[in-house]
């Protein structure tokens, strides 16, 4: 669609009318613009969402300082020159908006880096198949000759369990538990499988196993491995096994394969490495509050990323978008009562050491926040907003939701806010997390696809237009106490 | 995001963890799955709707058939061989479902074939400067030596028309008013700026200019022209011009260039040709109704696509969106009360005659249409439907929101429901559009990337699976008289 339509303004009301010419009938229909404010007044709460929309629509930054952050730099994993680089980038830019203050602020973060290409195949007589792996953030590296030996497949770390250690001892373990796809919400789907990922190589490696190998999280059937942190938690030098995660059709063909012969054993090689800690930083920029200064709204998203890809959804997208919900205020001309902090987290991945960070030094200097905003779930269209609050609040977030439906944000929900966030512990904070529509977030979750291309300008741009919206209504209106 | 959760099964209450080993706390969430399930039981309407997205999501044949139709048939102009092939394929596939009826419906189609690859330049002095165009569908072609003269930039058909005759004769006239991003959905952009497309040959032709060249109806700033029909009317053969459009990028560079360098002039060439009407069909397969046959709800998108990309936003995500309603009927073993049918129309992009033919033979027959639904908005994530009915049928239609909650489908609105539907008019008839996510439609709308990789799978199935439990709500509780 749509074969012809030609539109008339008459004030705020258009006419759509379709004119197909041979059609022996037009049809009009009335299309009413922004028809909550038909009949009434704008109220100063809808002219402010008009303006912010507005600015966010026309006259944003976000999406070329993430053309930079993504192309420019390229992946930023804690401890990596990239990460160094995006740091001084987003500092600079901070530094351009006229903001009160802009720092770093200190933070020691792990460095874990991947080393040469993985290499896997299974060995079935002379004949070798490859396979696509990555390994998995904190995994140890194979013998430099790499690990071979007979694989066996499990879907849970309760079948694992339930194998026993003589069947599990001198194997390799390949946990092949898709994501279930009958979740309408993603990150559901996501939960419910990730621990393979996370505590797979732990839990193998008590028993004995050689490595792991883990279906990628990924809802899609392509070829590229996912990779993410897996957690040897307290088990011993001696029982810590490498870990890979292998691409959706490598899975699928693996599984077959395995199934077809049963004489084959499994080879990888990863050279992964953990260093010492190293220097690091989060990023903070701040408006302070005209009222209150004294209170704070934090939004932020995270600077650190994977290695795979570089990191434009996950999540260079919530940094830019962060960053631009200042900009915004500044272009328009608002000046927040409450004090506005955008901090750019660092290590969210692989140890949130910003994220405690920043709630340390805090609480050192009895800071009170009020208000945290966290996006971290990739750059898409946003859908609504994911609340940690008590009822009265919750109910006070809730009733703004009308000021957002003709911005097509619908969803007030109570749940999990963001990674960063999490350890911010003021007495009356309430924590929110953007909620972008998830469909397509776990083709390029920590993957060498989640670059600049697979986000749209749009998109981006109505994600920081909700959480500007937002904040500027948490401003006006406070908190219940 | 997210570091990492762990999730343990509760019966239908599910806890995520949060496990990150080095957080001193870890959280839990209680995470409620389908929330609105708890504490009640689940009516008939829930478990249905539960049982359609569980057969769209795990079990549907929509992606597949898209792929088939975008990759090995193509483009499908109505009157080409791709349409003729899309015809047979799509019926043949429909043969497979075990409907009670599937059959071809005659329909005359126009033809209208591009011909050669269009060429357009500047000249500036000797200097060349060339420009990425296409010719807007139904265009008559240039003289075969191209056409050249002077080039005027204007904005609108009214800043043209207090042009005057003198300034425009001769001339090629460039529309270049841009879609304008403050519209949060695009459709109201497009259909703000589309008259350039549909009516700037028409009215410039009438004022003698020799061409017109019109600004892609794209967004987004890049080098792919979008086409689509542009309308003579009644005027002469003589004062029909050709007409083509211009990529964005194109025409950002051309309105520059007309501001720094006057003495220049513009040259474009194309070979385009309308031929004879040719004989296509409509695709139609029925389930008869259990209880009321000759109540038909009619279900649908359209077959034809432009010739550019291979129309797999625009409208083969329709089809077989539409095409897996009655696969998920059949799947789940649901049996309409009322008849159902599918209608694949043909020719939607440049005559709507497929519409309009399936108009003419219903009303010949006497058939009662109670419901039309079309999906022809690309087939991206699902987020409502627009509806064109009366306040008691509107109001019966948004009473389901709650149903549709836990799909994430949000938005009920009057308005505009689809073009191949438009012509339907039986008497209490309801009609409605499924209105995909927006942000990216025009990035691929009528251009040669409107492909099959720009189709994610599980948007699809959801649109299917939001159309399906519509129908299947209306089948019912039927309507308000």
């Amino acid at each position: 669609m749509i074969n012809n339509y030609e539109i008339a303004s008459s004030n705020s009301v258009l006419f759509l009318t379709h004119t197909s010419p041979s059609m022996k009938k037009s049809f009009i229909v009335a299309f009413i613009m922004c028809s909550h404010l038909i009949g009434k007044a704008q109220t100063n709460e809808e002219l402010a969402l008009k303006d912010i929309y507005k600015s966010a629509l026309t006259n944003a930054k976000c999406y070329p300082w993430l053309d930079h952050l993504s192309n420019k730099i390229g992946s930023r994993l804690s401890g990596s020159t990239g990460a160094e680089k995006a740091v001084l980038y987003t500092k600079l830019q901070l530094e351009t908006l006229g903001l009160d203050k802009v720092y770093l602020q200190e933070v020691m973060v792990p460095k874990w880096v991947r080393g040469e290409k993985e290499i896997a195949y299974l060995l079935v007589g002379k004949q070798k198949i490859t396979f696509p792996i990555c390994a998995l953030g904190g995994s140890v590296a194979t013998p430099k000759k790499g690990v071979q030996g007979g694989i066996i497949e499990v879907q849970s770390l309760e079948e694992l369990n339930n194998l026993g250690i003589d069947k599990v001892k001198g194997k390799i373990v390949f946990f092949n538990r898709p994501m279930n796809p009958e979740f309408v919400e993603t990150f559901k789907a996501y939960g419910s499988c990730v621990d393979q990922r996370s505590s797979g190589a732990r839990e193998a490696g008590k028993m004995g196993a050689l490595g792991v190998i883990v279906r990628s999280m990924n809802l899609r059937l392509d070829d590229l491995p996912h990779t993410g942190a897996t957690n040897y938690g307290d088990i011993t030098s001696e029982q810590r096994i490498p870990a890979a995660a292998i691409s959706t059709n490598g899975a699928e063909l693996l599984s077959k394969m395995l199934k077809e012969k049963s004489n084959s054993s499994f080879f990888f090689k990863q050279s992964c490495e953990t260093f010492d800690d190293v220097l690091s930083y989060n990023v903070i920029g701040e408006i302070k509050g005209s009222e209150h200064p004294e209170r704070i709204m934090v939004v932020g998203g995270h600077l650190d990323s994977w290695d795979l890809g570089d990191g434009s959804h996950d999540d260079g997208a919530g940094c830019v978008q962060s960053m631009e919900v200042l900009n915004i205020f500044k272009s328009i001309g608002y000046k927040p009562k409450n004090t506005l902090r955008v901090v750019l987290f660092m290590n969210e991945e692989n140890g949130v050491r910003g994220g405690k960070e920043y709630e340390l030094q805090s609480s050192k200097n009895n800071e009170n926040h009020i208000f945290a905003l966290e996006s971290d779930s990739g750059g898409f269209s946003p859908r609504g907003f994911s609340v940690e609050a008590d009822e009265a609040n919750f109910n006070r977030i809730s009733s703004w939701a009308t000021l957002f439906e003709p911005y097509l944000i619908h969803k007030f929900v109570k749940g999990h806010s963001g990674v960063d966030i999490g350890p911010l512990k003021s007495k009356h904070i309430v924590k929110v997390g953007l909620q972008p529509d998830s469909q397509r977030y776990f083709d390029y979750h920590h993957a060498a696809n989640d670059t600049f291309d697979a986000v749209n300008k749009r998109e981006l741009e109505l994600g920081a237009a909700a959480m500007a919206s937002l904040i500027y209504l948490v401003d006006q209106n406070g908190f219940v106490k």
